[in-house]
């Protein structure tokens, strides 16, 4: 092996650790987000304020780990001009980062949500709703990272389908609540309470679905947003 | 001039050409959306169900033009390798045009609640409040890309304090709706709807927000995401 080639092997090992790197950065941030939307909904069933005080407090990890990602994003665009599927994973991070982080907001406010509660008392509905709805999008959420981790379009598709059930369910309860709030007048504040927690759990599964969307261009190259779901079936099967 | 100075200054004028070209786009998506939200807001206090649906009808334009500009983005990345504030503006068109996409959006989701009034009768109240608030975001979103097009860092934190104001705005007018329910239960399920569309100017004024912030870090190299106003205001100051 001559000089040239032990330089251009050692440059694209070092690329290479970097994209590794910000890779593992990501999930390790997406981790933190799952734990805070799982630790969010357990403060609201347990009425656990501290547990609530807790999510709140980790927010601003949160968003130190967004700014260092797309530092590391950045560096890497400036110093090694990342092309094909190294710059589609550069972009697809850099994307799906902001949504990482937004899902931290929706972890954050429902927490708040949670700390009103035990002010104001307990809503009398909406804890089965809630309940049913953040089982479905925390699992929207692991199985999106988990993909992302083995770079596994199919698996994305997957979760983008389920963004549609989730949305379905969202509507029937909100619509439930909405009659509950015309019954008992009094519970309106506290209902209120509820559902500002099943819209941003219907906001996680939209933030994990543009995730999947992302990575399915990361992996495949497809353009998944606003296309229908017959297209991307048609051309992840052609793959 | 030598033949490779011809080349180079050719590429550069060719790169110079294609950033141009992307924010140009960039903006006229900004025009386009701009424009929605405006139509949003004529439809629902008109009660004008035609021009509603056409707002849900053009937000399909404004999905095509997010994918084109990312295209665009992606092609100068991989072709020109940016450096620097070349790097940077690529970077924050690539964050912002997801910001602007996701205003369409609620231009569309006020434009539904528009239909859904029209079909259960207005709202008693919350009319003014809507009218109040989306002057003020509106005038945020047009300051935020007259920024953009001016390279203007100072205006841009201008932007970012005037979110706060409409939080609050936006806080107390959801009391004063709450009140309202409790005293007319007949009247839940349409005061809802206004809620929704408060909330949807609400997220207007925060997506406004997170495009000043891009506009802050691609001018002035500032990141200003979760960073205090004084801090901001101290490293703009010395520039």
């Amino acid at each position: 092996m001559n000089n040239k080639e032990k330089l251009t092997q050692h440059i694209s090992q070092q690329f290479n650790q970097d994209l590794e790197a910000v890779r593992s950065n990501f999930l390790a941030m997406g981790g933190l987000v799952e734990q805070q939307v799982l630790d969010a909904m357990k403060a609201l069933v347990d009425v656990n304020v501290e547990l609530a005080e807790a999510v709140i407090k980790n927010d601003s990890r949160i968003n130190r780990m967004e700014i260092e990602v797309d530092e590391e994003l950045m560096r890497i665009m400036a110093l090694r001009h990342p092309a094909a599927s190294d710059l589609r994973l550069v972009v697809a991070i850099g994307k799906s980062v902001t949504d990482l982080e937004r899902i931290g907001d929706e972890a954050f406010k429902i927490a708040r949500a949670t700390v009103a509660l035990y002010k104001e008392g307990e809503s009398p509905r909406g804890y089965a709703e809630a309940r049913s709805i953040s089982a479905r999008v925390s699992e929207m959420l692991h199985d999106v990272l988990d993909a992302f981790a083995r770079f596994d379009a199919k698996a994305a598709f997957e979760v983008m389908k389920a963004d549609s059930y989730i949305d379905r369910e969202y509507e029937a309860a909100m619509r439930s609540l909405i009659t509950y709030m015309m019954e008992d007048p009094r519970s309106i504040s506290r209902i209120l309470n509820v559902m500002n927690v099943l819209r941003s759990l219907e906001r996680v599964g939209d933030h994990a679905r543009n995730i999947a969307e992302q990575l399915i261009y990361m992996v495949q190259g497809i353009e998944a947003r606003h296309t229908d779901y017959d297209e991307i079936e048609r051309r992840l099967s052609q793959i």
